[in-house]
């Protein structure tokens, strides 16, 4: 069994496409090694051994020592160097790297292999004295922390002492000889911390490593972002060896990262940033604020210029943004990896875009490559301008940072992720505020509504996760200076507090103090409310494009659901192509009709039931009226009432009171009504259809309200096609008895009217019995719209409104992949829905099946359904371009 | 399309097997005339005609009235007779006849064809005026009522004014100038009530009553009893037009319904009762009290001969009990109706079980005859022994009636069927007691315990219904004297006044002052609890000679539901194969255990948890050594923790603060934790295997309590078989995470005790997902066990604790045949059943597969199990002698 690849010298064993054997890391190092970019020789230890270590309590094979040490030493041979040698010492990296990017979240351990003999090795193969001793008392620290859990304070003592010692400000200003006595200093850390001598043999030093790189994959840290980015199924990660390079050689020696295009808008411009005489790790720690990447167009044009032409043969190469890592060492240029890059919605749509535009890719392959979330993301509010204006012109401004995540948000300060996970539970909005990030803060990061930092550049914790996130973000905002303890931030002369309001712009990297009204996005305005100039705002156009070639691949059609006529119109404008659900009984609730509604349930006879129905009659009619003009010559489905009639109700005695005054009864009566009605299960109750089983001249009523409503609009010269959805069917007969009401009631306003409306009578089917017994329900259904919130509730046995109790358990244990009321069970439900809908059709060829429940909005879910050859999905209006990506994807797959 | 099919002269155009469309009688009037039994000539409107009505808006086969025509006109020829004749009239009677007897729920009408011309003609004929005139008066009233809608109270007005004036004091005393004046005086109530002249012509009063015939198929009382009775899927009733004979002529003519043999018993000897100078209704309507059959053979030893003879050939043809009609007119006799008699569970065990003695059936045949209804009335209590003697020592016996319907019973005297209802829904036992029943009575008749009437035969109203129910009943007790207004009978010089106790016994029809304690029947007392006496009993014998046939034929296994020792002897006694369902929570309520179990419920840490269940472990292991024990050599399916956990908590605020104070917390605390797992639906919530999920330990202590009992029974010498089964399996990983934990625990004890137990490790099947991915979980389970009662909810959508608020709506409206959760849904939940059946032995051939719903030890539901394929089924002890005969019922058919 072959587990480690070699990679260097022009050549690899690993190829591009192993990323699930040599993660993306390793697999891009092979890659660009092949095709003759500068990078280091190693090693890639496959993922292979991380996931037979954790299925083989905590055990490597057995043939892996043996593989290691003959890649160590071709690699010792195509360099010249040996481990530990005192003359020219092979000094490596040791790196995690799974399939997935899961930045900052796994370990890293630099300058392995220095010890007392290589240090010398280093002095006289550099002339660097300063810069071995520097790497030596890094490797310490690191390998100390990394390796064998000494807590990084007891280093940073050492190191505070020997400033205080040698009186220097900087570590930067500390001499070899200063550096020589932190090396011992760290040693007797390590000893004290430890309870043995500091390894001095690399080979020990490389055991230790490759096995924190594997154990750091099963740190809760990198378990919680697996969760939170739901990356799973993968074998664990692999571990890359690879020949040290030093940023940290002087002043013609450096460090940087860097994407190919600007990962917070997609603009086509090197964007990136650089360190002089430093190591990766600075960089991305955000401890030092980096130079952007223009600046070494001056500073070492040779060096730019090569990396600019690596930029864009990584470009053709793996046609996407690539975000690199580079380092420079006394003028000489090597890649250390290369990967796609994270972005922002916009930039990744942008990206998306421009690589059509730039012959790179085809609108195929643009569809394919953006996701929901990205596109979602234009829809992002950003600042009112004239709010924005106003609190600039009154000097509100405190700073500007880097603009690292979309969007713009107001929220309450607060300093901690604790904090901002305890506020964001009290239902406040909140900025989280820090020097930096690390990955202990996630939670307090996902709570939040914004993230800011006075440290650290786009490529810092903070920037990748929120961009990963689409979280508005700002970082690098160097002005404020942070009091943890005091719980405020001082930005010049001005004090932020706990608790004050600030807002911060994703786009700018602005930060204003007070509260700023968010406005909607150019799409929204544009698309939506037909603001002209909004229109022509580059978001805009962008959308309309990918929108345009979505709608040119996808078959499955989009439709919304609305329960409203504002609602209706928005969605329209987003693209939906009918209403796939109306909600009748959202209509009950507002303002007087709720009387009228409890006034029929409180009947006790027939009579009083209807004629509290009358008073229903007109104001549903004028709801539908609306609806049918909004959706002018597109299909409406109207659910008829669905929910258990208690919903209706006031359940504590002040309410009942005035239900019985205003209804001139008792309360007593009214709470014998409330009483009567309870349930144990009320998800498994008495709604639905069954309603209207007990209640027919509900189902009448509705009817009514519908048909004269399309008879109206007809009249008026609306085209309308109302489809009439009975809920929560479990046998044919259920339907039957309903489907012949309907069809009476609707036929005898037509006769009266002498009007033609084309109307249909379908049902859901949510209830798992429906989908079983599909191919008889379709012999008299003319439609049907699969209701995936019940048939997960159902088929799973799962309440939505208890889930919470066992679900984390459940995402923790890996028993479930995603929250299944988010995301279809394409596995369990799915099935249900593919057996509906093949059995429907078996019965009837050309059934309309739909989806109305809330995957309608998810993209991986619309996929399924496109492929389960549903005609269409619906779902929130503001979730309707998702659904035509998504379904655009599904015909392209 | 025919319609009409004729019968008489010792041929027929129907046949025996045409029930379905003939109905009963029909067909068995067709039958009886082509192998040479005296029936009267007529003709039957097939069951489609109603059908045809039904579906038709009330319209009937536009070729229909011809085909009637042409058979008057056969009959008219066949018997010289004509239709209104002055000389030789033809009278008729038309009566229903479903493929399913209903009886008295239908309409029959007697005598049709009578008018001024033809009763002259009817004179002539048989020079018996007063008959002549009392047929006619009698169709008046008759044809008034049924057709018309007359209320017989108008006519017994007329009838009492004419008795008063000639002062007599009988209707059989009126003279035939005093009929006719009554004829004439009906004639006048007829146009009084209808508004029309009483119709003359034969064929518009055969027209009218066709129609009443047909529309008396969906009367309320008709329908209310093909609910109860489980009549469903039939297109409607014949109607049987038949030549009139008349059991009214005088003293050699009579009238009489029988049983080939006693239907309270099954005994061989001929049963039955007749009436001299009557027609068949005066029977039947119970007004007066009727001659055994033992009177005829004195009376007319010839005519009693060829009755026997009839009885004989009956038997033999139709190889089953027959219940028939039959009419002398003057000393010649006819058979007007045969039909399988209804009879207690006993006569229909003991019948069978005879029939396959006398060689006239097979044991597969017997099989197939007894219902697993009529088996379990041999479980049916009888009066203590002792206490009955005491009460009969006290003078207690009131009177004796007939033995009508089985069991004994005690109970409050009430006298309307509304009181019994009334009674029985404050939970109190009634006896309802009546001068006769009506169909009108049902409801109150299916509230009480028992029923008893002071006048009827074995063949009233009260009697078949109550017998077809196994209920326990009394009738013709005609010395009681029962006034309803005052709410009291008189019996002798004593009283019973409603309210007061009575003790009834189906078996000897005696009625007795008091409370009598209940003892049960021979089989429980002689199988189950070894008394030696019980067992030489005959129903002992029987019950074992027809549980010995079942277990021949019968393929699946029969396991029970048992969660006590004392619970898994019954059933053991009762032929259990195992136990296939142990609820393990049971055992958490009794006595003090259900402290520790709230303590563990009330822990806030692991630990706390861990020393609750600490307690617990002792107890449930003691629990699980008793079960062991009781099922020596057998398996053992326990279930693990199932309910949610806010189910062992008290939910008022009194058992709250005991709660605190018991386990020395706060209540405010104990509420708090009730609030915390509050569910809005608790089915769907946090319960069964996800309870072990969250909580690993409590899987991990039943696993412990479960193979130490193991270790420790088999240790003693029991052989032990333990089937762990996991609860509410969604997911393959659910079962697989709790799969190893159980293996873990239960290895570990067994290398410490150095024991090897045979035990498997399972799962329900209940939730729909799991039936549909039950190919993946059989991979790792050992077994399934199909919890029908989860799975109906779920698939259906229906709760259990609240379908009662639609259930009768959905069997009124013929949406449902059968309550889910009594009788399988095989075409849905069936289908999921067969489905994680097929799948999980697509996965693992030899898959065992089991079923412990209630629906285990339903007779129709087993049957279907035991054709998809289950290995067994499991149900409550008492229910195990149905199971085996429904497996043997399957096995055969």
């Amino acid at each position: 069994m072959k587990y480690v690849y070699y990679f260097g010298g022009g050549t690899a064993e690993g190829r591009g496409d192993m990323k699930e054997l040599l993660g993306g890391k390793g697999a891009n190092l092979a890659d660009m090694s092949s095709i003759g970019i500068p990078v280091p020789p190693g090693f890639t230890i496959s993922t292979e051994v991380c996931g037979y270590y954790y299925s083989h309590g905590n055990t490597k094979p057995a043939e892996l020592a043996q593989q290691i040490e003959e890649n160590i030493t071709k690699l010792e041979n195509e360099l010249g160097k040996k481990f530990g040698d005192k003359e020219n010492p092979l000094l490596v990296s040791v790196r995690s790297g799974a399939a997935v990017s899961m930045p900052g979240m796994m370990d890293t351990v630099l300058n392995l292999g220095i010890n007392d003999d290589a240090v010398q090795g280093l002095i006289k193969r550099t002339g660097n004295e300063r810069m071995a001793w520097d790497s030596y008392r890094r490797f310490i620290n690191m390998f100390g922390d990394v390796c064998m859990g000494v807590h990084h304070d007891h280093f940073e003592e050492a190191m505070t002492k020997i400033k205080a010692k040698y009186k220097r400000k900087l570590d930067t200003e500390l001499t070899a000889a200063e550096l020589k006595e932190l090396v011992a200093a760290y040693k007797q850390v390590y000893k004290k911390s430890v309870g043995s001598d500091f390894p001095t043999d690399a080979r020990v030093q490389l055991e230790h490593s490759i096995n924190a790189v594997i154990n750091s994959w099963n740190a809760d840290r990198a378990i919680a972002y697996r969760q939170i980015n739901k990356v799973q199924e993968l074998k664990g990660t692999a571990v890359n060896v690879q020949a040290m390079v030093f940023g940290n050689m002087g002043d013609t020696s450096g460090t940087g990262v860097a994407f190919t295009r600007n990962p917070s808008n997609g603009t086509n411009e090197f964007y990136g940033e650089y360190l002089i005489n430093a190591q990766g790790e600075d960089v991305v720690a955000g401890i030092r604020t980096p130079l952007p990447i223009s600046t070494l167009k001056k500073d070492m044009p040779v060096i730019y210029d090569q990396l600019n032409e690596i930029r864009l043969k990584l470009e053709r190469h793996y046609k996407d943004m690539q975000d690199i890592e580079f380092t420079i060492q006394e003028g000489t240029l090597f890649m250390l990896q290369t990967r796609n890059g994270k972005r922002t919605g916009l930039a990744a749509v942008q990206v998306a875009v421009d690589f059509v535009k730039e012959g790179l890719i085809d609108e195929k392959t643009a569809i394919k490559r953006i996701d929901g979330n990205h596109l979602n993301q234009l829809l992002f509010p950003i600042f009112d301008l004239k709010a924005k204006a106003a609190a600039v012109a009154a000097k509100k401004t405190l700073a500007k940072g880097l603009p690292a995540g979309p969007g713009a948000a107001s929220g309450h300060v607060v300093f901690s992720a604790e904090d901002a996970v305890k506020w964001a539970k009290k239902g406040k909005k909140v900025i989280l505020t820090r020097r930096e990030t690390s990955p202990e803060d996630v939670s307090g990061m996902w709570a939040a509504e914004a993230i800011l930092t006075s440290t650290g550049g786009m490529t810092s914790h903070a920037a990748v996760v929120a961009r990963g996130w689409g979280k508005c973000c700002v970082v690098g905002c160097s002005a404020l200076d942070i009091d943890y303890k005091k719980k405020l931030m001082k930005v010049g002369n001005k004090t932020v507090k706990e608790g004050d309001y600030v807002s911060i712009e994703g786009v700018t990297g602005e930060i204003i103090s007070g509260e700023i009204k968010t406005a909607e996005s150019p799409v929204i305005s544009g698309v939506v409310h037909g603001n002209k100039a909004a229109l022509k705002h580059p978001i805009c156009q962008m959308f309309i494009e990918v929108m345009k070639w979505s709608d040119k691949f996808r078959q499955v059609g989009v439709r919304t659901n609305a329960d409203t006529p504002n609602d209706a119109v928005i969605a329209r404008a987003l693209g939906a192509q009918g209403i796939g659900l109306c909600r009748t009984e959202h209509m009950f609730f507002a303002g007087d009709r709720i009387w009228a509604k409890r006034e029929m349930i409180l009947a006790e006879t027939l009579a009083e039931r209807e004629k509290a129905l009358k008073k229903l009659l007109p104001l549903q009619r004028k709801d539908f009226e609306g609806i049918f003009k909004a959706m002018d010559g597109f299909p409406v489905t109207i659910r008829l009432l669905d929910p258990p009639l208690h919903e209706f109700l006031p359940h504590d005695a002040k309410g009942q009171a005035e239900m019985a005054k205003r209804l001139k009864t008792t309360a007593a009566k009214v709470k014998a009504k409330v009483d009567s009605l309870h349930e144990m299960n009320p998800m498994l109750g008495h709604r639905g259809c069954r309603l209207s089983i007990t209640y027919p001249e509900i189902c009448t009523m509705q009817t009514t309200a519908i048909i004269e409503a399309a008879c109206n609009m007809a009249a008026k010269g609306v085209k309308v096609y109302p489809e009439i959805m009975i809920p929560l069917i479990g046998t044919k007969e259920e339907f039957d008895i309903l489907d012949v009401l309907i069809r009476k009631t609707a036929e005898e306003i037509l006769k009266k009217k002498g009007q033609k409306i084309e109307y249909k009578v379908g049902t859901m089917i949510e209830i798992p019995r429906a989908a079983l017994i599909a191919d008889k329900v379709a012999q008299t259904a003319e439609f049907f719209s699969f209701g995936t919130n019940d048939l997960t509730q159902m088929t799973f046995g799962y309440s939505r409104d208890d889930i919470a109790t066992f679900l984390p358990d459940y995402l923790n244990k890996k028993i479930l992949k995603d929250d299944p009321f988010a995301t279809i069970d394409k596995e369990g439900v799915g099935q249900l829905v593919k057996m509906g809908v093949e059995r429907g059709r078996s019965t009837k060829a050309d059934l309309k099946c739909g989806v109305c429940g809330e995957h309608g909005g998810d993209q991986e879910s619309v996929k399924f359904f496109a492929k389960a050859g549903l005609n269409y999905v619906s779902c929130s209006p503001f979730r309707v371009p998702i659904a035509r990506l998504a379904g655009a994807q599904a015909a392209i797959s």
